[in-house]
């Protein structure tokens, strides 16, 4: 079973790096009929070479099981014909996208003649740090590629064999096309220390990006000397004016809540306006509670819901990743904006609202990568925004923020051109 | 003389930090013409209070000769009435600037209604770190106010007791309009411990910008954990090519190099290809020399240049911030890319060429901020950009790369307006 074991070349991961950095060069060069003949190449081999994934992939399971992985994780590293059909559709999907490589940004012709042009160029060589999720490896990898950047991949450790197989379907697929194979690398083999050694890996990696959990995302931020962008972690919250209209109020919680209560765009603080509490908490928890979610509400909230747990201060902090929820009457909107202050992780905010004074503050002053007005916080998304495929959700400020598409995996040059022009 | 000793409350850095963030909650709904008034109050201040400013400057300089600074680092401490004059010209051309907040980068109509449009934010709370030049204490706080950020400055204990007078005076000229006068705060009464403390300020900094030496710039990327935007050191190439113009090739030198050569856009290694080094490295290194440069060449430029020093293999990498150049002669473009590559700090290179193609390819390949055909390196600045202000030239890739003016300052934010939409 040659998919499963070590390549024959043992290549350190300084190595690795350097051939990443020196495919980068070729690659940031390719054009986009090229890079996308690429995607294609990778959409077939990975859409064909079942015979060679399930069985590395059945190999890491097998070690999960013993390792006593729980089923959530097992589910998210298993693969299977219909998964590798999906993987393959949603590389197809990437096909489609614009690429933004060479777009230009901003121009002018300077008093003396100079000719100034922003361009958009690739970072180079992005890292990606993630979980066991074999899809990710597809996702990134084809991510990276259009946007014209080599990709370094550190997978997690529990998915090293599936990752090892999918990385060199890339690299044939990338080579068979006249692509430089390098520009696709997987890290795992290197295990934690791996992980170390990229995020200390200023001048070789321009940009590294975490996906997964708040405490990985957490540890990469921390520890990393490389730019990061943060991607992630939400504590969204729904706040119910109280001029908010009932059925629209229950519709937008159990949508944020329910539809998928494990993503960073769920919600997890329902904050209320004591002024409408009476009138908007029993039918808005009630059908809540009808979709399978547990309340667990502040004092003010269990006066008018008996049935809702109590909280502590931990909870507000708290992104449940589950169907629990939290529930907080607040005294009028500044209130709601000082517990948002407090809490949130500036993901997504929306509030419920009639009042169009109300909704503008609001807008204004909640500092969230997205903020909204009568919508399902489920909305913050790369696909539903229009971008065609998300490469995350950035929660910080520098260089992206909110839903991430492939303009937000590039950076820019200057260009002059003169025709001897010196400065006086 | 009340303004050179301590502020009567003694507040600690994290008083400040906090201070400065609840200050920008309200800065960032400022208005503009909130912020320009705020500008003309210091402005004011700062051109009619040399009484209050000027002995704490003679403070800070005494201090300085008796702990032996040097002429330079004294010239660059020092305040008098015509450097106050032109620090409130600056301030002034500031209120010019347009005002980057609320402009609308995006936007669109989705399939289902909801109406999206991304705008610029503050970033909120900006932190800066230089050294002991008074100028850098106004025109960051010009900048940052425009641009609706609160800042945390750290400018350097041989420069407090002017530091100190000059936000004082920004705090009352703030306070003079209405806008919250903490939004400005030193925290050089600190010391060293103190900007280690702001350097680990994550979520109550958003962003540290570094200006000064190159030292002072990598220690700041290397221990920050608030995420930076690296300005600076310059190791900046021009290129004479086979087909370069001789008189060009001596202007350009002449200009990248003389011009300013302590700054980060001036030149620091001439390469040549060899094809035409003999016909030009004579005149281009004879009018340097003319210039006051001190050539260091290669061996197959003192060949040709017997009067030039040798160079060491660290030359190359050297950002001299002097009178001297690095020359080199090369054996082709693929070989001037290669050097670039390897020693550029990716920040300015130009290429001086007749031949389209090269050109073209030197443009593509080249990997910098800035990347110029027949032009002065000195060009890489943000006033010759038409920003009309700079905050720094970013060498890095993520947010902000090259000069950097008030757009840069900030981030975005995607506001969402709905009528009760939910996520299918």
């Amino acid at each position: 079973m040659p998919a499963t074991t070590a390549p024959s070349e043992k290549l350190s991961l300084d190595d690795k790096l350097v051939a990443a950095r020196t495919a980068s060069i070729a690659l940031a060069q390719a054009s986009t009929s090229q890079k996308n003949a690429g995607l294609e190449a990778i959409a077939q081999a990975v859409g064909t070479a079942a015979d060679r994934i399930l069985p590395a992939n059945e190999l890491d399971l097998a070690n999960g099981r013993e390792s006593g992985m729980s089923q959530g994780l097992q589910d998210r590293l298993r693969l299977d014909p219909d998964r590798l059909a999906g993987l393959a559709a949603a590389t197809r999907e990437v096909i489609a996208l614009p690429d933004p490589v060479g777009t230009v940004l901003r121009g002018s012709t300077l008093p003396n003649g100079l000719q100034l042009t922003q361009v958009r160029v690739p970072f180079g060589v992005v890292g990606a740090i993630y979980e066991a999720r074999p899809n990710v490896t597809i996702d990134i990898a084809a991510l990276a590629l259009k946007s014209g950047n080599a990709v370094v991949l550190r997978g997690g450790s529990a998915a090293e064999n599936t990752n090892r197989v999918l990385v060199a379907l890339i690299q044939e697929a990338l080579a068979s096309v006249g692509l430089p194979a390098d520009a696709v690398q997987t890290i795992d083999e290197f295990g934690r220390e791996g992980a170390t050694q990229l995020m200390q890996a200023r001048g070789f990696v321009d940009v590294l990006i975490p996906r997964g959990s708040a405490q990985l995302i957490d540890t990469v931020v921390r520890e990393s000397k490389v730019p990061v962008i943060e991607t992630g972690a939400g504590v969204v919250h729904v706040f119910l004016d109280r001029t908010a209209d009932a059925e629209m109020a229950a519709e937008i919680a159990v949508n944020s809540k329910v539809q998928r209560p494990s993503v960073c765009n769920a919600l997890e603080t329902l904050l209320v306006d004591t002024d409408a509490a009476e009138r908007l908490l029993p039918p808005v928890l009630k059908a809540l509670t009808e979709n399978g979610v547990t309340i667990h509400g502040d004092e003010r909230t269990r006066e008018l819901y008996p049935e809702a747990l109590p909280t502590s201060d931990e909870d507000w902090a708290l992104e449940h990743m589950s169907l629990d929820l939290n529930v907080k009457v607040v005294d009028d909107l500044d209130d709601a904006l000082d517990h948002i202050r407090r809490y949130s992780t500036h993901h997504t905010e929306s509030i419920v609202t009639n009042d169009m004074a109300t909704a503008n503050r609001f807008l204004a002053e909640v500092d969230s990568a997205v903020v909204m007005v009568n919508a399902s916080t489920r909305f913050t998304d790369g696909g539903e925004f229009g971008f065609g495929a998300e490469v995350g959700i950035s929660t910080q400020k520098l260089h992206a923020r909110g839903p991430m598409g492939l303009p937000e995996l590039t950076s820019t040059k200057w260009i002059v051109r003169g025709e001897g022009q010196v400065r006086g």
